[in-house]
């Protein structure tokens, strides 16, 4: 058994020499381990015949051994800097074309990759690379439900705890603490926990605001568990909620839970979301609406597929896809709700189970 | 006054029309804002003259409203794609030539500049557009020094309860949330709490290791606080010190000790690792050195300088690096220890102070 057999198909499919792996999300399903992307260049070339190659820091060969690796591995020293590495391996291998992770590969890495091979043809593979990791296993499966019940628990014991008065940054600490002392390896991203105007923002990032009754608290986070990343958002209202909150609050929940209705295997992004989206189109708060439905979730927290109005891929079972409308008033307030939702032949199943009741903390 | 004149007087240096900053240490510095890098280009341009512009996924206009940037914004959104927000721009501002950060841009967005701007040479500036963060202001230096506090903080806590039998993992989930606890916005990093064989690998990720008498147990990890990046290593003994271990772990003290010692502005970095690596060659061990003594360090967590033999950078008071000799015995085990050093006209402040007797703990 050839592990690197998709990526060598891969190649001959978008006929290319070879596929690129750099750290991240590829590179570890690829190779079963993983490494910090920083300013040292690592690489994993499998071309679609032959033995595979790799260019990696003489002091992560620790690590490296772990993986196994069948190929020749090019190692460099900083003292010595990296691009003697990429010549060597074009000596050994060189490289006509290559298909990248355009969103993971950094451009000093390709200058490199193009000063040892001159004329070669990067493409942008990311799609194509990415796209092995779009429908899931059991095990895959497994390890992203691991990553939301550890997420569901820090939620649950961050809210018995959230009183009016306390800062976001406050608040924040308290989740972050939570995540890991359930069992997270890691968190998925920076969370976001924004209370008042800031909960209109789709991506703030948690501050000095200290929460006042009547806000609306919105907490966007996860659990990463063995190599799964978990992307969970509740909305909730401190001390009690004004009326258009709970307005605002039944019409995202409306459109998350059309969401789940439609979906099924053989259901496009574009069906989901224009579902989705319609929901929130149809009501009075219609120019709230900023985001798209949601994307794909697996090793990374952002994948394919991405659940957008123009995208007419049709969704097969086991492709796992965060469902988080929300509406989003600049200078005022906004509501979220995600789930981690698994398409079946017959319909969907939320990952995520903690319960959706508009609810008050404080 | 123009925020932007560092980076226009760097384009006309380069001899490039523009500098383009994406989401990272550069761009928070110059904008005063921060984004998460994911899967939707953002760019700003900075030309030699003129009016900066930029590009911005439509969903982050409310946290872009923060930055009060003065120039053109084209925001997209996902349904449309980014490529048309690129030819909007360069309608808007051709480009010819721009300086890019080489280490944080990534394929596609190049890509995009490519096809919106044909013929346009990007150029990797990331030397000098990293360059104009190598000398800490005292405001950076309170920043960074607030980051070590915190992280000092919490190691203390953590070795006051580390016993034989705990596995890596659970030393490092305490130590996550002891950063927390003591006011972290972020880690520098994911942490590297390794033991025993582990120790050995400069990049370990902690695993289900449990540690055992006589294990090294080293801890490299840092907290980010107001946008700066500790970076901290000491390494322990569990029960007691095996004879080697404590003659290893003399040997990197002195050479730690030695890079304080010779630092001072005027000083090469080649100077200090030629100084530092020099201590671990003339001992037993000199077969185990694996890295370089050390690297810049202030809103990147691996910035300029590197010290190392053959950079004959001269460092300026107000830089800040890492001085961290280790050894390492693949197989056995590894020590390291380092401290966050500033770099002052009559010597060095080690940023650091946490103690670096040998220690036991458990």
């Amino acid at each position: 058994m050839d592990r690197f057999f998709e990526y060598r198909a891969l190649a001959r499919q978008m006929g290319v020499q070879a596929v690129g792996l750099v750290p991240g999300p590829n590179f570890t399903r690829a190779l079963g381990v993983s490494f910090h992307t920083n300013e040292r260049p690592f690489l994993v070339v499998i071309p679609a015949e032959g033995a595979p190659a790799a260019i990696m820091p003489n002091l992560e060969l620790g690590s490296w051994s772990d993986a196994g690796f069948e190929g020749e591995t090019f190692d460099w020293r900083d003292q010595d800097g990296y691009q003697r590495a990429f010549d060597t391996l074009a000596a050994h291998l060189p490289l006509t074309s290559l298909a990248v992770e355009g969103q993971a590969m950094r451009v000093f890495v390709a200058e490199a990759l193009r000063r040892a091979n001159p004329g070669i043809a990067l493409r942008d593979g990311e799609r194509e690379i990415s796209g092995l990791r779009l429908i899931k296993t059991p095990a895959d499966i497994a390890a992203l439900t691991r990553a939301i019940r550890i997420s569901e628990a820090a939620l649950e014991d961050v809210l018995s705890t959230v009183a009016a008065g306390q800062t976001e940054k406050q608040i924040e600490a308290r989740l972050i603490q939570a995540l890991f002392a359930h069992g997270a390896d890691d968190m998925s991203f920076g969370p976001i926990v924004a209370a008042g105007a800031n909960s209109a923002k789709p991506h703030a990032h948690a501050g000095d605001y200290a929460v006042q009754p009547g806000d609306a608290l919105l907490f966007d986070f996860g659990a990463r568990k063995d190599g799964f990343a978990a992307d969970i958002t509740r909305t909730v209202f401190v001390g009690h909620v004004p009326e258009e909150g709970r307005a605002v609050y039944d019409t995202v929940l409306a459109a998350n839970l059309k969401g789940h209705e439609v979906t099924r295997a053989g259901v496009s992004a574009h069906e989901i979301d224009d579902a989705v989206t319609g929901v929130l189109e149809a009501s009075p708060f219609a120019d709230r609406i900023r985001t798209k439905t949601g994307h794909g979730l697996g090793r990374d927290v952002h994948e394919a597929p991405y659940i957008m109005r123009g995208n007419h891929e049709v969704l097969e079972a086991g492709t796992v896809f965060t469902n988080e409308p929300g509406l989003y008033q600049l200078g005022g307030f906004g509501v979220r709700i995600e789930d981690d939702v698994l398409v079946t032949d017959t319909g969907c199943r939320s990952l995520t189970t903690f319960p959706k009741d508009l609810r008050v903390v404080g």
